[in-house]
């Protein structure tokens, strides 16, 4: 296996560092616009398989050609969204299987945005999914943390507990502290404003996918390992986009504990029209908004060291037991700081999205999941997965998910 | 009297179309960095003695050279508080009379910025005054409304009201409202922020200047006509550093009516360092986030049209009256947006500013004011100016004023 990681930030170099353990792959090149920063990432891991190179993500030629240099077999696109349609049509082109840890951008329904999808989350990847099946070609779309990890508890919950599940819920939460400063993200701005501002999108049975306003729905969650209860709001997010194609879930929701201060934020910025991607004329220079905002707060990638506390990512799924009792249980991932900056010198948030993809190339390596068309982590074996992610080194990457029963 | 008005701006503007319906000056220029706007101005309102030009504020030279060419004797900067040096040196190289509607910025202090004063609002102007007093010539700092109008209300609460003042109280609120707007400030933002996230200064007799937090000492005032009670927190404002050097108070301090949305915005953009002037490198390109924020939002001289409520400028004096009795007065103005706008054009946060300068202009054209050095409007007998400002036209501007007697 070749492989390419297109994108050498927080993500990308955290999976490079979490790849680099492994021995399922010859070559990992990683490439990024600013070839410095995939130049010094390989130096500093110093593992003779990678190799670092310049790219254009947003020309699927560049991709292509990178692809075709290095005889590529699997790319990893580990930029943001913006990046996707390029990065999975030079995958096509080149013939690389293509996995990403978030889908092809939505784009609000123009008259009813909070009631109606318009354009929706990987609706431009499933558009081409009949041509990458013709051409035998792959692409695992969603294969980070959230979506990626939640979709695959998903599978699990389906496969293996529930006989019959009424909602899907995937309830995101963490305890995070970053000292030093009076606000900073612990994941990109840029995406947490996009998810966070979209209509929150919701599927029914019956009803399909349909959207209200942001923030909608606000439940305190109580989440496990020492987070503690958390207030969490309805996000646009890919799972509930992801969940349907693959389960017969009733109902799929996705929750973000963003808590009150975040929500405030995120409000006023969208007031001030601050979260606006459209490039403003700033005395005779063109500048997006939000882009100033990403700017102006420290990189999240970098905060590592100044922060502390765990971050938890799951799935409380609600239906029938396979005994055909009612049931109700939380399957999670926990990520410690302190942990994840000891062993990988990689922040909690980053690394808990960066281990997944890498679990998911070693089983496409091995064999254990195959498969052609534009797939979501649902549409594969949840076990191997799982079994994978919890055994102790150096079977496995040693990070084991827990599982915990709620009131009904 | 042959005047030059830098900036074509929203109080520029205003000053501009106030100024025409008066006959004691015969050339008035309108400068612009930007010479389409003064232009598009002199056409609209088609007064003989207008004539546009450009000028580069930053560039003390620039200034001099136009009011060398025009003859200019009098310049009323118009511009944002950034460009106060430049234009007060070129009027001083140049021998042209200055004044302004906002004094040199201030520089919080290095360690203690939440006790001690650094560089004042004016400090640098001040520092000047005896070159100005030797060579015989004058500036008028701080004569729009707040600073401005306050401070004659200052003066004439001194030498007609009261026998002893214990506080000089300014006080600011406004009821406006900006129709399909979110978030629409009524003044610029620039300097919104500027004056509301500096330390705010206080005046005290014995103690001197001292600062605190922003945001500090909370007070419900009650407004008059019909604007009612808002919540205002202590700013920093020239006021407080001019009444104390030509009054005999025994506290001077200055609070807005922020209100809470604004203040938690203010709060908001300054924890995310979007308040910050200093240029980040956004994708290649240098901007400051002060600068995008203004961009993102509404120009507020453009909304009058959409506005609709009254903005009140005033000052709350608590002390001994002339008849040796406790007194607490506010003396105030109110402007009515629907009537600046039917008369002027002007919405009535600019047209209130813009104002008093032309009166401050008249006065020095009819010999009624004089004086040399660097004065502010307390300097001056309030008397005329009052009267001029309230008697109906064509003697005076017909805006009045009026005095409140508060509980003591």
């Amino acid at each position: 296996m070749k492989i390419l990681i297109i994108g050498a930030g927080g993500v990308g170099s955290a999976a490079v560092r979490i790849a680099v353990r492994r021995d399922f792959f010859d070559t990992l090149v990683v490439a990024d616009y600013d070839p410095a920063r995939p130049t010094a990432l390989v130096a500093e891991v110093g593992d003779p398989r990678l190799v670092a190179a310049r790219v254009d993500a947003s020309d699927s030629s560049s991709v292509a050609a990178l692809i075709s240099e290095h005889g590529v077999t699997h790319v990893l696109n580990a930029v943001d969204p913006r990046f996707v349609m390029p990065i999975f049509e030079g995958c096509f082109e080149a013939g690389a299987t293509y996995l990403d840890m978030a889908m092809s951008l939505s784009h609000p329904h123009p008259t009813s945005p909070h009631e109606l999808p318009g354009v929706k989350l990987g609706d431009e990847q499933f558009a081409a999914a009949s041509e990458w099946e013709a051409r035998g070609r792959l692409a695992v779309v969603g294969i980070g943390v959230e979506p990626g990890l939640s979709d695959v508890f998903a599978r699990y919950a389906e496969d293996e507990l529930f006989s019959e599940i009424d909602e899907l819920g995937v309830r995101d939460g963490a305890n995070l502290v970053v000292e030093g400063y009076d606000f900073a993200p612990s994941f990109s701005i840029w995406t947490t404003i996009e998810e966070c501002l979209n209509p929150p999108v919701i599927f029914e049975e019956g009803k399909g996918w349909y959207t209200t306003p942001p923030f909608s729905e606000p439940e305190v969650f109580d989440f496990p390992e020492g987070i503690g209860p958390v207030e969490c709001v309805n996000v646009e997010h890919e799972e509930v986009l992801l969940m349907p194609r693959w389960t017969k879930a009733k109902r799929v929701t996705f929750k973000y504990g963003l808590g009150n201060e975040f929500i405030e934020v995120l409000k006023t910025l969208h007031m001030l029209g601050l979260d606006s991607t459209k490039p403003l004329d700033v005395k005779g220079v063109k500048v997006s908004p939000r882009d100033v905002v990403a700017a102006a707060l420290p990189d999240p990638a970098t905060l590592g060291d100044r922060m502390s506390g765990k971050t938890c990512a799951g799935v409380w799924v609600r239906g029938t037991g396979k005994d055909g009792q009612p049931r109700s249980t939380y399957l999670y991932h926990v990520a410690d700081n302190e942990q994840t900056m000891a062993e990988y010198s990689s922040q909690a948030v980053v690394w808990q999205t960066a281990i997944n993809p890498v679990i998911a190339l070693e089983l496409l390596a091995n064999g254990t999941w195959t498969g052609t068309g534009v797939l979501g982590p649902e549409a594969f074996d949840a076990k191997p997965f799982l079994e994978l992610l919890a055994a102790d080194a150096p079977a496995g990457y040693g990070s084991p998910w827990g599982m915990e029963e709620k009131p009904l």
